[in-house]
């Protein structure tokens, strides 16, 4: 592999053990056992790009890559083993967390699009790859999904995915467009949980 | 496209965006935001139709087609809109609704037929088709589903099911077929909410 | 079909039964209709088999062949209708069930394998389809799955499921590894059951 598709690969590597090991601390509030946590970490690392894979008729990824897979329960198992000797802070995951969610909106959205897919389809994948696995995880753990109404999550997903969606269109070259939307999922992500930025929340009068 | 597909295609477009406007109201009850219940909106407007086009192994509808996703958004946003502004009754899209349920009911149902799956199949697909749509919008507002025990939400949709299996097993013609059982569902659907029927409560003494 | 087919496809078939029925008592712990009850069983009894489908890109089982949604439903009737006259015991379905899980086990790893998946992803498919249903199952019902903290239930289908593949690499005969493995799943579910054997339960300090 020539050393840039290296690194893109271990980023998505790194962003499966973040969101496994993310999982693990949320099943954790629940009383599950260990293997409910292998189950909760694998759905939130590997859900997105399942259902992904699944709507556009593709190869799932971690069935024809076995490494997603062993990565995600190596990184359960050490979040695990970590959490019963030590208080794990749940900052610690945000930030690979985050680039895991950027890595997946842009792999996500890519795949769409090189299945000649319309631009909003090809954005909403992208959203689907980053942000499933998190919905999936809170739904295991009997909780209404913080996607729903966390610090831009979602949102900051969606942002990457159009800028992808417009690069494309534009002829930008594929690393480049890559970059520059994974960045800004990345960047807007990040600055939303410092500044404590949200969406505003909405309750219908019914 | 012919009159009559035009129609039919407009109807299926309706119903979306009745089911999305719905999903909304139903989010509005939680605390979420824009996003969330956007992806409430879409999952409960086309949850229904994907699982059955990923079943059946066919192009998921939505793929192929961005109007459904475009009309599903705009829906969401302009019943957030209004719910912002006006107290919204959730009884203005039951009959929408309704007829979403009838249309997604027989298209449902066609699709398997038209792969030659066997009757019970069929019925079931149909109902998947109309009802699953709703089960997915409950569990992401972390509620019981509520087509479990409303108003003969999926009955209505198994039984209009079930008749269009008899009446393409008896040869008669595509268009009078689907018009009624189409017919049937909206008629049941809208009785049961009129006069207040539901099949009668279970629970086991365990 | 060879007797020994014959067995085996009664046998799954008696599975599916028994997780239907064990669906529509636990539905029955809510105030669910006879359909949404129907709607539980056939996820608890077809779910995982269908995500297992889905993800290997097969044909989805039941729409080949309508005798496992035929069986599920006149389960799901059958449990109902007793449920209504008599106090049904909830381990009356136990030794069925664990029988179900052993047989799907054994099913989804074998189909991972013949698809030349590799043996960790081969191993997690005989999970998926044993364990899945029953995880559908809770999430309908809204409460947190019961896999998750039981007595070794997806535990047990990890182990036999292990082994099946080991004994494939090892080229021992398919219907040996197949009932070896079956046996495993089987014995550590029902010692489990009986001794009261837990996974420690976990809950992360955070």
């Amino acid at each position: 592999m020539p050393p840039i598709d290296t690194l893109v690969y271990s980023i998505g590597l790194a962003g499966v053990a973040a969101q496994a090991a993310a999982g693990v601390l949320e099943a954790g509030n629940k009383r599950f056992d260990l293997f409910g946590m292998i189950v909760v970490a694998l759905s939130a690392s590997l859900g997105g790009g399942s259902l992904r894979d699944m709507l556009l008729d593709r190869r799932v990824f971690w069935i024809a890559d076995q490494s997603y897979l062993v990565t995600a329960v190596l990184a359960a198992l050490a979040a695990f083993a970590l959490a019963r000797v030590m208080r794990l802070p749940a900052r610690l995951f945000l930030l690979p967390d985050a680039i895991g969610l950027a890595l997946f909106t842009v792999s996500g959205t890519q795949a769409a699009l090189a299945l000649d897919a319309p631009w909003l389809v090809a954005s909403v994948m992208g959203v689907i790859t980053g942000a499933f696995g998190g919905i999936v995880r809170d739904v295991l753990c009997n909780e209404v999904p913080l996607v729903f109404s966390g610090a831009l999550y979602a949102t900051a997903s969606w942002a990457g995915a159009l800028l992808l969606v417009a690069l494309t269109t534009l002829d930008v070259a594929h690393a480049w467009s890559a970059l520059l939307a994974g960045s800004l999922t990345l960047a807007l992500r990040l600055a939303a949980i410092h500044f404590g930025w949200h969406l505003p929340l909405f309750r219908a009068r019914l």
